[in-house]
């Protein structure tokens, strides 16, 4: 037997025994809607399956967000599709019992769009703000995202995103977003096995280099060798590929050729022609 | 405009938006009720308004919890009060921009009373579940508790609680409670400046030991140091302190003397007179 205040108000949903809301026991997506369509939808539903196993918990929720979705998304122009995940509830404390889900499933219009500045790049900023290395959870975005908050909490003003390092210093990725970088043609981004989270658009980016025969390396670098790169860029499911123009005092000319000929085959529905 | 579906049903409730459920974007509190009062409500007040400031919460929201918990915990012969806070919710996005908070307090029965050991100890295990080391979180009880879940989940039959070390394998106490030991007559208990949650029962045993004059050291110990102690034991606010009668191969006998003291001392509701 339950007794609730919610902001001083009795309250009987079973949302307030959310093993999501309590422990963070649970993963997310966040899409794009386009046109009545979730973008890349497979790919979601497939992230989610996977990292929702990553943490013991069935993909039967997860597959049966498909469907759902796509019906809430449906008739709208341009908009944010959110699919939350959590293991359902069934006793007090942190052992869980059950490898069964709860689904939130959330549209939200996108009005305007998102400021994109695809021809002149966005800035972003080093954060002060390191992500802690656990292998166990590295790669899934599951929802204690604490860190991502205290690190966009110091943006600075006009900028846009913050690239957050490990405790050694070594980049990962934006707080929301995957990192890239291109040097003397090849295309790099960190390897995400303590920390940080593997975007679906990191995946998408990494296939379309394969095709425009671009080298490309995951791996373990320092700061230095972002600072040393031709081109950066930003990736996630909303926007895409982001141009970065400035990280701090590094400028870069933006967007570059590489990052160019990516978003061009890339041809995400936000972006240009 | 939001859209919304939970469990496959439409639906409009607030709490959906919650950057508690969305990030882990706040912190909570897990108190005893006995005899209709909540035990040590003060003490757990000033560590959630403490916790929540460390992370940029108002103080108005915790101040709050403390009439109305204590309302609600009226008429409960024992029960587990847990008050959970969060960050208000005013746009998309990790970004925070406010410290404004709402919050949920939940009274549950405690029927039957807790498996409390205390004459014979608990069984522990070691957990393989290491905790990442992020400062700025270090010593608050936030809502991201993935890492105890992963711990918990991994209990053996007839063990109790985990032992969860850093990631250079330095005990730093179990999932949901805090771990102390006593060698030659002084008692040690990790410092939580890296990860770990300083909980209200840790202070109190300090307190209390401060009274009876036993010799206490917080600092950064090794798991031989641990497993040298003649005594250990764990704390937390519904069971008060558990002595630990094993810990994988090693044994204690349990309680030991110094245990006992400050067992008797703390005068815990739930404990043996």
């Amino acid at each position: 037997v339950t007794l609730a205040l919610f902001n001083g108000h009795p309250e009987t949903g079973s949302w307030m025994a959310s093993r999501g809301l309590h422990y963070g026991d649970g993963v997310f997506r966040t899409a794009l809607v386009f046109e009545g369509r979730v973008v890349d939808l497979d790919r979601h539903i497939e992230k989610l399956v996977s990292d929702a196993g990553q943490i013991s918990l069935s993909p039967t929720g997860a597959k049966a967000c498909r469907g759902e979705i796509q019906a809430l998304a449906a008739g709208h122009a341009s908009a944010v599709a959110k699919m939350v995940l959590w293991r359902r509830s069934e006793q007090r404390g942190y052992r869980p019992s059950t490898t069964d889900t709860e689904r939130l499933l959330l549209i939200d219009e996108l009005r305007p769009l998102p400021a994109i500045a695809w021809q002149s790049g966005i800035e972003v900023q080093r954060s002060a703000v390191t992500l802690a290395q656990q292998p166990l959870l590295a790669g899934i975005k599951h929802l204690g995202r604490m860190e991502q908050v205290l690190a966009s909490a110091q943006l600075r003003r006009n900028v846009t995103e913050a690239i957050q390092c490990d405790a050694s210093g070594r980049p990962i990725g934006g707080t929301r977003s995957n990192l890239f970088w291109v040097r003397a043609g090849d295309l790099y981004t960190p390897r995400l096995s303590a920390c940080g989270v593997a975007g679906v658009m990191r995946q998408k980016v990494l296939e379309i280099a394969q095709m425009l025969r671009i080298p490309w390396r995951i791996g373990d670098f320092e700061w230095c060798d972002f600072e040393a790169a031709d081109e950066a860029f930003l990736t996630n499911s909303l926007i895409g590929i982001w141009p970065v123009r400035a990280c701090d005092r590094r400028k870069w000319r933006a967007p570059g050729a590489v990052t160019r000929a990516l978003m061009q085959k890339l041809s995400h529905p936000l972006a240009p022609a």
